[in-house]
């Protein structure tokens, strides 16, 4: 038999070597004065990232929840095929995304969390250290018209929150099964000042995002129409109630937002295809 | 402050443990005598299943690719995650999802594929041995009507094949990204004889699913209409050609078939999002 | 110039006269004793539908809106070409689908809704005249196994409160921004014994959906288990609340059932779309 | 009984009223020399389109297909509606939507078609009277990077052709089961000379797109690929071949397009859903 075959794998192995620079996930730390450690996050560079080039990018933080960590969106989300997809075929533009660990598996022991508390000011460290420095050492414009931030869970509640306190700074939030308010009569486990679990949950409750739109002024609430907003969370989350409920009482002061009831529950699997939506909605409220 | 916080997560935790038997995935091996070795595959298990209630399943199998094993489908595709959550809403019922391993990342060393070739009989060790062992482990109902089968590339080419050959065998066929068929003119590498990669390729040749079609006879052309048949790939996959290729000499018979092409190429985030509507499509074909 | 051209389109009509049995809408009255007058409904017919073979249905009843009548969920919701489309590709299979008039766009004057309300017993007529008359003559199965219903806004109120008070009798519920409840301080307008819009509200009231869950009884709660619910509302909807707020309350007495808010408002856009969800549903909770 | 009902659907026409303008379809016809004749066309104008305020807005030609007319993509196609949806969440910004009338229903009897053809220049009507009237008149901003074009079938086609020979034109082109070719050995029917239809389709042969392509110098290849194109047919449609023959033809020269194939035949159903697609992609690639 003469007839040979052609190996088409190796030819497209070989094609991709000759290809344009393609996305990655770099792995960096920051050297916090703040927290006093070297706090990791990953970040996302899109195809044809060229540090040299002077060109500027918007820049996306993608929030990872209780029990996680910087690695989680690409180990477990798998961020980065959703993102390389969407940018092959032009739903999202290039962007840097950037990743920053707030958290650990052990939530008992390591703190957790997006804001200012006792022991750990992480949102003082995520405004002045991660954000100034993280931007301008992958290149991105660094204004408010092309930062958006996104996250689930516990980092849900951070990108609402951050938003609500900074509105100056993000042009969209997308939070997905947002942990945004927390209450209750349950006895803590252990000694409560040192169960960082408790802590956070503490820090959850005392940065209620839905007793901030309660308590709006009108000045607060102009400068929260000015960022986008899109709540996302699973029927059969036992959050939804919390996203819902600040959906109503947001669009009761006349501050639009979208709000989107999918099948599922507290799962990767909703927050890999919520991907899908928020990169999207991140992008063409870039600019604006 | 007397306000003590419900620890939700404790909470979630505790309730998951009292619920019925979850979804499991179990590693398995046969001994296989037709191949000389023992072939590892995992196995789906639904929520509820219970060996010892008498019930009985459908059963779906779940092809890898070239360079892939049985772990494929869950480590890269996540396929259990999909599969729960279909469940979850009932998109598809109780059934059992059978991914037996076909080969290897060394695919020039060691042996690929889904078909009978020279030094390795596959395709009889998957009809003789695998399915009638497996399908009596794991409670199969083990009739055409209760039978599926579907892959990627490799695997959705094999799916086709299987089905062409064995119609009798499965309710429905669903091929992503299918390799189907294999000409050229380029050369191999090294020794023929020994490259296992030239091996698969001839073996893919040699199987044509378009040629069946093309050669197919009367009585063969009816087989293949009791088959409910999903053709799905990308719109950047470097194979797309065939599956169009096969929708459209099968349209030409008279075999009615579903083609989609999505957005994407040769990737897993293809794959897992063909899970969507490859799951029900296998489940809403069963029992027919 | 001796080419000649391929006039492809009659080829197809031509086609398209030789094919087998085309579904169709059919437009009937029944006669109901009950009202005092002739009921228009209109019939959606599988494609291949035929009277004379024997063969019985599955059945749905697709209800339309306050202001509405039998013609719009054809002529504003084109259910026909969804239907069609999900038939082809095996997504639903053969169903009749029913669409009666309980309604008028003068709303003040011609009397709406369908339940029970002074001069007016409509859910009398549904279930007395409608059904086993209409059932018998479209060769519908007839139990609950094999009856959906589903509807939007009035609509979808009167579906679930039909299952409410009926759960033998249907298999399934898929309500569209549904009217579950009214309650309110406004006054009515003109004579609240004559306005037919204030009478149609006030049913509403008395049949609260939410009502009826909130006093459920144990039995009744095991019954409610036996119909597969699912809510589907549009985040800019002002009916949201409702959905919404059954969905936690039957969720919060172990009433399992599926929730959506998609994009958009009270709109036929929203209806039209949500009928690639609900059709399919209904096709697979049958024969359960 | 004291209790009186809110009667909601009062409250919300009421607020509606108040709203700032809604979108529109205004009915226009444009006094044509070229053809001699008045063609209307309809303008979809966007919710607060106000033509004092000197804003100018993207444009978008929506295209309908043989035996259509101006009326179709509302009438039968409801593009209002999802236009209307679409940009109330973002998806699309504002943007003018026009909708020429090239043809009729009486086929055989009335000149159908966007091509010159014996006895009628449309295309030349198309850029020397429409488009800059219609867009001086509608406050468009005019040039390449806000303009695209999109249509169905013979629109399909229509679009696809008018971005070939006039790339410096348009932005993108969405093209849903395009008529993009047309050959065959079909004796016409009557007297060729007089058959519109047989004229039509000689003028689709004429400037068959497929031809175009493989014609293509290295300038007009360049050319092409300063356009987005969309390709999107359904997999029961007989015209898929032309779509996907032409997306390889197109790859094949390196002039990336995007590929979809869902559900569906030649039908409205297909179209209304293309636009949920085609109308982001549209407004996604206006100003690059």
């Amino acid at each position: 038999m003469k007839k040979i075959f052609l190996l088409l794998f190796l030819v497209v192995a070989g094609a991709s070597a000759a290809q344009a620079q393609r996305s990655q996930i770099v792995k960096d730390t920051l050297r916090s004065n703040i927290l006093g450690e070297g706090v990791p996050y990953n970040v996302y560079l899109p195809a044809g990232f060229n540090a040299d080039s002077g060109q500027k990018y918007p820049v996306i933080y993608l929030l990872h929840g209780l029990y996680g960590m910087q690695e989680d969106w690409q180990e477990r989300g798998r961020m980065k095929d959703v993102a390389d997809l969407l940018a092959a075929s032009g739903e999202i533009g290039p962007v840097v995304i950037i990743m920053p660990c707030a958290g650990h598996e052990d939530v008992h022991n390591v703190q957790n969390g997006y804001f200012n508390m006792p022991g750990r000011s992480y949102e003082d460290f995520f405004f002045q250290e991660l954000l100034p420095q993280a931007e301008e050492k992958y290149h991105c414009i660094g204004d408010k018209a092309h930062r958006a931030v996104m996250g689930l869970s516990m980092g849900g509640g951070g990108s609402t929150v951050y938003c609500q306190r900074h509105p100056d700074m993000f042009s969209s939030c997308y939070a997905m099964s947002a942990w945004l308010d927390q209450e209750g009569e349950r006895d803590y486990v252990g000694d409560k000042e040192k169960d960082k679990l408790y802590i956070v949950a503490k820090s959850v409750h005392d940065h209620s995002a839905l007793e901030f739109v309660d308590k709006a002024d009108e000045k607060t609430i102009q400068d929260l129409k000015s960022v986008a907003w899109f709540f996302d969370c699973g029927d059969d989350d036992y959050l939804l109630k919390l996203s819902v409920a600040l959906h109503f009482s947001m669009m009761g002061k006349g501050i639009r937002n979208e709000l989107r009831v999918r099948d599922g529950a507290h799962t990767w699997e909703y927050w890999h295809t919520a991907l899908y939506q928020s990169l999207p909605f991140a992008w063409r409220n870039f600019g604006k």
